[in-house]
């Protein structure tokens, strides 16, 4: 075996055993693009070497589903396929697994088209079905898989083993014991959580160039970090993982905010973001490129137009350290502070699973079939911590974590 | 846009406006093999121009599949993910189209596997939904993509230009006006259809080497070419198709029969199959390689050992033209009589799609999960039709056809 086969293989079996923790017995549904396809393989033998049941390998082709976006009839633009909604139910009702993997080949691939016609070819029923598995049903994790398309957005040339270099350090698959590795790093940052968790902040404040903002916390919400616990099994959700992250309350965000880092969404790279937000809601969205996009994206519903998720990143993180800029959601937001449009970690709310999404709504959980993370965070980004009596508490300044 | 290009678009084209005969607003279904990307997104956009409402392209992974074969559990061999099926079953209620794409990159890649596993693990629920679809439900063709591994296999070597030729020669992209070319084929292939029709033979005889065959006929079924006839939408499920088929009677088949072309199924090639029939049931099968894959298979279900088809190709048809083995069942049934063990053409008998499958299985229509052409024509091989009073009429002598 060549050290690039070791490699692919130690890592997919560090997103089967460590990401999605899958147990003997269950249903393994893999989501890759079909230039995956020799990492999805790897996945398939080390799920089946963990025991599955069955591997499930979805490949999508973004070159399909650009055919649908410059030519389906408008009505027919956000179709979603029951059988695609139905793999996601079934996997719940079995108790199936799901890892997800990130690495766009061509993220830009639907920037020449309509802008709006983008945004509104979203499959919501599939989504929906998706953040239901999401929310605690179902064992589930992201990695990434370096290919050259992405390499090439990265580097601006296909330099996959520079990139490969990148992902082995994020993902700590450079670690002598990456399992152990893995332990540590959670265990850090579950620290991290239980001391934000400890001071019950009334809301957070962010002050840095372009941005001045307030976001209210919940007086119920818990800080989390790296460990999720679905379905009676603890999962590594995010592979890499560096964020503590919590769901605000919908009602009270206000201010501006000027993205950090560019955000690649549905065919096309949003640069330059700013988002200006009164009482909760965001009533201007602006961006360099993928404006119309974005802008038709926040419009997908109610819920759209609020924050689900914040998330604190420091300035030392294992993928700050590339030094890379990834235009990959999963990777970008670990090397930056962010916060998310859309849903909400539910799981961090306790009461929050139990309500219908309108009686969570009314007491300040967001919901929505979108959930878009943007990245924020910088070295001149100063972020603190709010309690109800009105002290401010420095948690992050120049990068470093003060808490 | 390049020759190559340009050939591909309308190879695309071809497939969906006269293969598929897709309609205006119907969902496209498309099964291919991740090899097939190229051909898959021109199908997409030739689909979009034809008016599909949505095109939803499945690639399959033949390496996840040989993962499963090697390690799944005994008992989860043959399991049938419920969302595969759904998707069968939503595009038979909602009128959809199917298009599925031949040219297997690597069609012996499961035969170092244990031969019985291989057998075992087939997706029963999925087939049959597909056969319920393809029973007259919905129109749909099956079109071949020439792919470097599917050239290596014919020529050993990856000529892919080589194979582009035959297979443009095969399905009359080569003509001047493909469609007219078409339309004239559909007619000849329908005059030798009602050439049969009209004699109502009793039974067909089969003499050659290792061939000694009897098949009974129905005196009800009808024998069919080229066009189908589905949801009310005319389609060529076959590009090509050079053959006259019928649903013979599953309780008189009798004699043994010699295989004259390898049989390409489930990632091995059967290679001199022979078969001995005892009223109406293989009861010996034998190959010289995948034997075990064979009798796995035709042990499937009661009417996986019983005939569903009869076909008569003679020796000078556009894809015999071409002096190949294909190893893919579409293109070498094509250049070669045959038969088909397992499911029958439904359409063939009237009565037959009115009936639960075990009355017709008494009537001697039969039933099956599997439907698995084999080749057993040559220029050696004799075929008289034999009427009820006993009078042989030759059909086929040296190739030529004598009806």
């Amino acid at each position: 075996m060549s050290a690039a086969e070791d490699r692919l293989r130690k890592y997919a079996q560090l997103a089967v055993n460590v990401g999605v923790n899958l147990q003997p017995g269950q249903v393994l549904a893999v989501n890759a693009y079909i230039e995956h396809a020799p990492f999805a393989r790897e996945i398939a033998r080390a799920a089946y070497e963990a025991g599955a049941s069955f591997v499930d390998v979805q490949y999508a082709d973004q070159h399909v589903r650009r055919a649908h976006i410059a030519s389906a009839a408008e009505d027919q633009l956000g179709y979603s396929p029951p059988w695609a909604v139905e793999r996601y139910d079934e996997l719940g009702r079995i108790g199936g697994a799901l890892l997800a993997i990130s690495g766009n080949p061509e993220p830009e691939l639907f920037s020449d088209l309509d802008g709006e016609r983008v945004g509104k070819a979203r499959m919501k029923e599939v989504a929906e079905a998706s953040l239901r598995l999401s929310d605690g049903v179902c064992n589930w994790s992201i990695v990434a898989y370096p290919n050259e398309g992405w390499a090439r957005t990265v580097f601006d040339e296909p330099d996959v083993e520079r990139l490969w270099d990148a992902v082995a350090h994020a993902v700590r698959l450079d670690a002598d014991d990456p399992v152990a590795a893995w332990r540590e790093h959670i265990s850090r940052l579950q620290a991290r959580a239980a001391a934000l968790n400890e001071r019950r902040f009334d809301h957070l404040r962010y002050r840095g160039p372009g941005t001045d903002l307030m976001i209210g916390l919940h007086p119920e919400s818990a800080w989390q970090a790296a460990l999720d616990h679905s379905n009676g099994i603890d999962h590594v959700a995010n592979m890499p993982t560096e964020e503590v992250f919590t769901t605000p309350d919908s009602r009270r965000v206000d201010g501006y905010v000027r993205s950090t880092l560019p955000l690649q969404i549905q065919g096309n790279i949003v640069r330059d973001l700013e988002v200006r937000f009164e009482g909760g809601r965001a009533v201007e969205v602006k961006a360099g490129t993928g404006e119309d996009v974005m802008r038709t994206h926040v419009a997908t519903d109610e819920g759209a137009a609020r924050l689900g998720e914040v998330a604190l990143v420091d300035g030392h993180s294992a993928v700050g350290e590339t030094g890379l800029v990834f235009y990959d959601t999963l990777y970008d937001e670990n090397a930056s502070s962010h916060i998310a449009l859309g849903a909400p970690i539910l799981q961090a709310v306790e009461w929050a699973g139990a309500l219908a999404p309108e009686e969570r709504v009314e007491r300040g959980v967001n919901h929505s079939s979108i959930h878009t993370d943007f990245m924020i965070g910088s070295n001149e980004l100063e972020v603190d911590g709010v309690t109800a009596s009105g002290d401010a508490v420095p948690i992050l300044r120049a990068g470093d974590w003060l808490l």
